[in-house]
């Protein structure tokens, strides 16, 4: 019998933020895989060390970014490859997913590679959105509010238009497009009604207003939240 | 010296799917709050009863519904009263909300009454659409994606344009409003491209597609995903 391709969310950063199925699932699979860059460590891995029981077998997917941020497909096509050995064998493979695996997470690449040949379940995590909206005591979206989650990548004109049309908003992986968005929030006058977030729950977590934000440098981990009624809360 | 007031996000239904968080503040906080109908159980209590340490104090918040969902507002006034006892006398409260506390909880209404004037902590959750995504073995956002969060009670054009122009889009509380979504995803040739999730993570959950659909009753806890590149992953 093969085994069972799990797509793990694991939270978004503090360790605690993993939910209880998570955590068993974790600690009973015979094999982890989990994403890390070129060189250097894995976040993911980082994320739930404390919790591994230290036998397991462990598959780091290299996934080097290429030009606009591309995911390399045949990096994909090699893992996918490896971590079907291991489900041919009767292992179960457990995918750690940073937040959560369907929410704009590369865990998509092995599951669209996988999961209509091998039995799979997808846990789901605490995602980023949820964890920068109660690290900035910020309430996202209530009631009839339409919501509205943006790359930041996203063109300025496009980036103006979808914001002035929905209630509330995200926009995710801020980082080097942190001049855009300010630019855009400015011209639509929501710099008041709008929070930036990085590195939510972890240890080096920050929460900026607008204004305190300029000349800053955004990392990758940062995403700025708009509530169109947001001066009520806060 | 006053209590913390806790947002606590206790996920979509699967006692399992709480944050380890979460669950070692649910345990220690000497008061428990939670929504429940006007006659009735508890669904968020019921999601962590297994959990309690059964020496709690437990205040029951009972809203009912009035015409469009509007929350009783003099209720969230009454109720917020009674937290603020408790504060005032050093103790914790946690508000137990369903999924996550920032994303279309009732819990907003506890927070805007009293979270500028006592210590707060929201502790995010596992939220409906991540885990209707999951149930749904559905990949919902990734790399570039827009999505979009859009209420049922939605009119039926508006709802159209929006969901014409976005690449992914979660409407929520389906409920009553089946038949009209329903027709627009017809329009727009989105059918195959929709899935359906009813009470994800909990034991009488069922995932249908938009042809199984047809006729049938939607409870409100039900959502309608929609992934315009779906056909690749399914």
């Amino acid at each position: 019998m093969s085994g069972t391709l799990f797509g793990l969310g694991i939270g978004p950063g503090d360790p605690d933020l993993i939910t209880l199925k998570a955590l068993k699932i974790l600690q009973k699979a015979t094999v982890i895989a989990y994403p890390a860059p070129d060189k250097g460590d894995s976040l993911a891995r980082s994320i739930v060390e404390s919790h591994l029981p230290g036998n397991q077998e462990e598959i780091i997917i290299r996934t080097p970014m290429v030009a606009g941020n591309t995911p390399a497909h045949d990096v994909y096509d090699e893992y996918a490859v490896v971590i079907e050995d291991h489900l041919e064998e009767g292992r179960d493979v457990a995918v750690l997913c940073e937040g959560d695996p369907f929410f704009y997470g590369s865990f998509m690449y092995i599951f669209e590679r996988l999961a209509h040949r091998y039995d799979s379940e997808i846990i789901p995590g605490v995602s980023s959105l949820m964890a920068c909206a109660a690290q900035a005591n910020f309430p996202l979206a209530s009631r009839k509010d339409i919501l509205t989650v943006l790359p930041g990548p996203l063109g300025e004109d496009e980036l103006e238009r979808r914001l002035a049309d929905t209630d509330a908003a995200a926009i995710m992986k801020v980082g080097r497009h942190l001049d855009k968005i300010v630019r855009v929030l400015k011209k639509l006058d929501l710099t008041e009604k709008a929070i930036y977030v990085e590195h939510a729950t972890m240890t080096n977590t920050k929460t900026l207003t607008i204004a305190e934000l300029e000349k800053a440098k955004a990392p990758y981990f940062s995403m700025i939240l708009v509530q169109k009624r947001g001066e009520a809360w806060v």
